[in-house]
């Protein structure tokens, strides 16, 4: 299985004690693994960053029971991949073919044939990135005229589901923390208002005001004292859609300690949801057409931010927890080919 | 509108300060109202006494926006009532029709003659209890196999869910807060288990031995730290029905300090839901009959609580609260004459 080296992989050598340092990282030149029967070589093209590997890097010892296995120490981190089939020992999969895998931090990876094959000169943001809003409007099941508010709404997800939310005709209002990202969401995305949580004076305040009939759906990437404070604007039947909590993703769940959401569930007789991609995977490929066509037709947008180089992958992951980027946050590990549809 | 006297009200003096004192309240020599065109007058029989009361005896100055219309002080106290039509301005009613409204804590009231008729010689219990858990398991939606928990689960909506649980194939466990209770819900009402919430030494540690397969359905009565607690037991795709609150009924919405729900929402991609029982009264007839016949094969039992009198409404009000009464508490206001059907 294993042969020459030449495979440049990214390991978690320490859990991180709040945000992550580069010191909590490292780079080996591990092998290059050999296909057996039914498996395909795959060189990694680009690698997608996303805040569900910040949730994996918790020591199990200390936070128990948690959102998806946890990353083992001095192990490749695991992490969406578009890659190139380099060699194929299963029929389904020529040479040349893009294919998308949880492949990890690395180099080169094998995969037992089930990647999803990509050979339509669509990169990971096309894919990944698309699946996740989509879907996640089933939950929040949006209607014209109702007003969704959206967290870390410059963010990979929260851009793309705000920007479908008003193709569906709600009123949409983001929540960022930088002034360029506000400027962004509402002059080149379009939404109705957006506001920045960390200079706002008083953001309950500006939420109401921007909000004047109430919040019917409630992306939420954040959780924390946003979410506290956003459970008393919430209407009548609302939706919560629960699909991170970056503040608090360096505690465990027992400690997330806020205000208890259930009074004002009652109240309202709302309805919260934790909404997990994988789930939806059946609803991909459907997710992915209409995406497309929007892409197409100009109505919704994206940004990508690409950083070079499979070792800039420790920093860039930082700076995405930490807000710096905009857009969906990607690492580009090799050269990228248009490969040929067959 | 208004003549002689005659009608025993009680009013509310006082907004309670945590567990209700009888000083909060005041019975009061009201005038016996006269029906207009329309109306029909009403001599209460059975006075249902229930939990949402108390919400609505809070404050509306403290506490801000709040589940339902609060009790204005000095006027009588709302309350589902069982009563006899006793005059008629309605072609619908006769006088001896028994009827079911919300005409509050006092001898006498008019209703515009939307009260359901209810002259099938069933009681309040029969009724406003049973429309209750029924719809509530909309929500909860118990597949056979399955894990229940209900919290106050001896009381008049606990103690029937928990039952129609049992009906519908899962293992059913219950919390309470007296051995008495506890005695009642597995020897009488054929409960799995039950657990006195007050004197388990680790009640996780036992909530988890009884549930050995997890919970998949939390039926929440009270919220609080049990809630915090229920947080960590629930499996994948589990549904947590939020009824009650019992333990932060003092304090605003705003106030209810706790975990955040949120993180175990989104790691078992849990649905969190309000359950507010009049949402589902198109339901209510259907619920009835298939109440009614599950009582009627002694599969569904329920006990009643009934004080004697109108002026024992608010200290029964209180040993409800308490968690003193067993079963539905009900107040006898006035004689039980079993109407003929016509």
């Amino acid at each position: 299985m294993t042969a020459r080296n030449g495979n440049l992989q990214v390991l978690l050598v320490a859990y991180p004690c709040g945000l992550p340092q580069e010191r909590d990282f490292m780079t080996a030149d591990g092998p290059i693994p050999r296909p057996s029967d039914g498996e395909i070589l795959i060189r990694s093209i680009f690698l997608s960053l996303d805040p569900w590997q910040r949730l994996r890097m918790r020591d199990p010892q200390q936070f128990g029971r948690q959102y998806g296995k946890p990353v083992v120490l001095n192990e490749v981190i695991p992490g969406a991949v578009i890659g190139e089939v380099v060699q194929s020992r299963n029929p389904r999969y020529r040479e040349g073919d893009l294919v998308e895998g949880k492949l990890g931090w690395q180099n080169y990876a094998v995969s037992h044939g089930d990647s999803d094959r990509s050979n339509d000169g669509e990169g990971v943001s096309k894919v990944q990135t698309f699946g996740l809003p989509f879907s996640l409007l089933d939950v929040g099941r949006p209607r014209p005229g109702e007003t969704v508010v959206v967290s870390a709404a410059a963010g990979a997800t929260g851009s793309v589901a705000g920007q479908i939310a008003k193709i569906l005709g709600c009123r949409v209002v983001g929540l960022a923390g930088s002034d360029e990202k506000i400027t962004f969401l509402v002059k080149e995305l379009g939404f109705d208002a957006a506001l920045n949580y960390k200079t706002e004076r008083d953001l309950r305040e500006s939420l109401t005001s921007q909000c004047p009939d109430g919040v019917d759906i409630y992306i939420d990437n954040v959780g924390g004292p946003i979410a506290d404070l956003m459970l008393a604007l919430m209407n009548d039947w609302a939706r919560w859609v629960v699909v991170g909590h970056l503040a608090d993703y360096e505690k465990p769940l027992d400690q997330h300690f806020g205000v208890r959401a259930q009074g004002h569930v009652l109240a309202r007789r709302m309805r919260m949801q934790g909404f997990i991609v994988h789930d939806y995977a059946a609803q991909f490929p459907i997710a992915r057409r209409r995406i497309r066509q929007w892409v197409h037709e100009g109505r919704l947008r994206y940004r990508e931010y690409i950083a070079e180089g499979l070792r800039s992958a420790p920093r860039t992951f930082i700076e995405m927890l930490n807000g710096a980027n905009l857009g969906k946050t990607l690492v580009r590990v090799g050269p990228y080919v248009e490969s040929v549809p067959r």
